[in-house]
């Protein structure tokens, strides 16, 4: 049976992060909860996923034909492990709810990093997570620029990086947020993504700035990293090669020259909801001159953390104390590709 | 094996009837061709499906690593019948090659009428196809409109129908069309789509009008129906509710309230491609007045057409006479719904 886990939320990650918990061995999903009885609901129902739901909305959710499995209070009772996959900032007003009921906790990247520990991305610092009683797996921007540091810095040690995150609107299932046509700027800089990086790999020196543009599919990264020594385009692109959970295009071999393209590829695929957890690398654009690599990247921000989120499980309960082995498990399991893609 | 079928084109609709056809026990895919070795060739491959090009194109599919079975000629030479999918007009043109290897062809709705002895929809006309030697399946907004109108005219006589199409304005894979803001008005009136629908049921007085908006999600038709007679609000729901491939949504039930959100609650079942080759109609938008209903339905231009092809082979080949076995035999394999959503 594994360790019983606890999904809080079953929007856009719980539901990804339940379904990727009911396929590994070694962890178990013992329900989920939802607080408003929608399609999402009956969609639980389904899957045979059992629904938990606060006490007083129980008549609700059983009055629109939903099967309710028990109160809220009753699944963490039960459980070992809560992932919070509640909105931004709302998981930090459950930490204290989940102390009471002694939870481990795994938290998504919505939430301050002072919510956790530890801020977490598997490839980058999985073993310090182990044995923790929280983490906070950090947002999928984040985690895209992570898996990109923490794949090239430890043979070609990373003087700065100065990146563009040029990010989606919203989510495909979102009708409420814009823009439809419009660049919006962050006016702060740094934006937060190079904060964020920071709080996984301190050393590093980082400055980000973000724009959103009108579009639901992905995200894209346009990054330049000036290495302490001399590179070649080939050095990156072999470290690139040989990291998990990225994904190197050939833009002329395959004719894909667009996130909308990227997402036909996977839809054909036959990913479920065309999910892409790998980091997308754009191998034409990576460009090399002397110590500098400009690197354009691509983010399906509603896949991304999963695999993150099951190895995080893994380091909090002792699991799998070693990267590569818990990656290597994770990966097999929710088929995630490396390498080149065809 | 079954009727042996050639599929010409992998795009949109050829690679979505490629699948279908090799989930049938009565009919076995041959193969498809390609023109350009991009990504979805690789897709063609990877699906063991077999792939064949132009006799002068061999080579380039190969530079790129594309595994390739032979010629087109070679294809259509052992065919029995041919799926043409390739783009909006094209067909025509492919017709006297066809007839050359005495192929029964299926067209698809962005052909001319004339390029078939029948302009074809299942539920409305199945039985006058059956030992054809060549059909066109009608488009997607006609094959949405027909399915709604045969499933109500045989018990309740339509005098006249009024309808406007709110057309997507590209699918989710092209990046080269419009519109990105606008909502782009055909100034022809009646639109092409009601002077299709007559194509399959010539006594239908029907006048549509078409826009088209920056989405890629699915069309949405506003239908006015006036019929013969007083009819109920539950006399439509109970006909829809019993007639195959339409499925009813109850909004406030579900949540589902936009294209985004019913397209979400596919990506969440499991539909390959986020699919909805069900005929949408948005239940709590159905309103009656005496002899007069208003209709509101959504359509999924990729996928709806899917089933018919099918059917259509089977006509064709008189492989299933009856339109209702046909209908269900293609639901059951290929999991198409109907009733109500949850």
């Amino acid at each position: 049976m594994g360790v019983k886990i606890a999904v809080n939320g079953f929007g856009t990650i719980g539901k990804r992060v339940s379904e990727a918990i009911m396929l590994q061995d070694d962890m178990y999903l013992l329900g989920v909860t939802k607080t408003k009885p929608n399609f999402e609901a009956f969609i639980a129902n389904q899957k045979n996923i059992d629904l938990y739901v606060p006490k007083d909305k129980i008549e609700e959710f059983e009055a629109k034909g939903v099967k309710v499995r028990g109160t809220m209070n009753e699944l963490f009772e039960k459980a070992d492990l809560v992932v919070d996959a509640t909105p931004s900032g709302v998981g930090a007003t459950y930490r204290e709810f989940y102390s009471k009921y002694s939870l481990k906790m795994v938290f998504q990247g919505g939430e301050k990093p002072e919510v956790a520990e530890l801020s977490y991305s598997a490839l980058c610092n999985h073993e310090k997570a182990v044995g923790k009683s929280s983490v906070r797996v950090v947002s999928c921007n984040t985690t895209g620029l992570l898996r990109l540091i923490c794949s090239l810095r430890k043979k070609y040690p990373i003087q700065k990086i100065k990146a563009l995150m040029v990010r989606r609107g919203s989510d495909p299932k979102e009708v409420k947020r814009g823009p439809i046509n419009s660049i919006v700027i962050d006016p702060k800089l740094p934006s937060h993504h190079g904060v964020d990086v920071k709080t996984v790999v301190p050393d590093i020196n980082i400055m980000t700035a973000a724009i959103v543009v009108p579009t639901t599919l992905m995200h894209l990264h346009y990054i330049n990293i000036t290495f302490d020594k001399k590179i070649t385009r080939n050095d990156i692109i072999e470290a690139l090669e040989n990291s998990p959970r990225i994904l190197l295009i050939d833009a002329p071999k395959t004719g894909i020259k667009s996130t909308s393209e990227l997402i036909e590829y996977f839809r054909d695929y036959g990913r479920k909801r065309n999910d892409v957890p790998e980091l997308v690398i754009w191998e034409n654009m990576i460009h090399v001159e002397d110590k500098e690599a400009t690197i354009v990247q691509s983010v399906h921000q509603e896949s991304i953390v999963i695999p993150e989120n099951i190895d995080a499980i893994r380091a909090l309960s002792s699991l799998e104390k070693d990267k590569k082995k818990t990656i290597e498990k994770t990966n097999n399991t929710l088929g995630i590709l490396g390498g080149r893609l065809t």
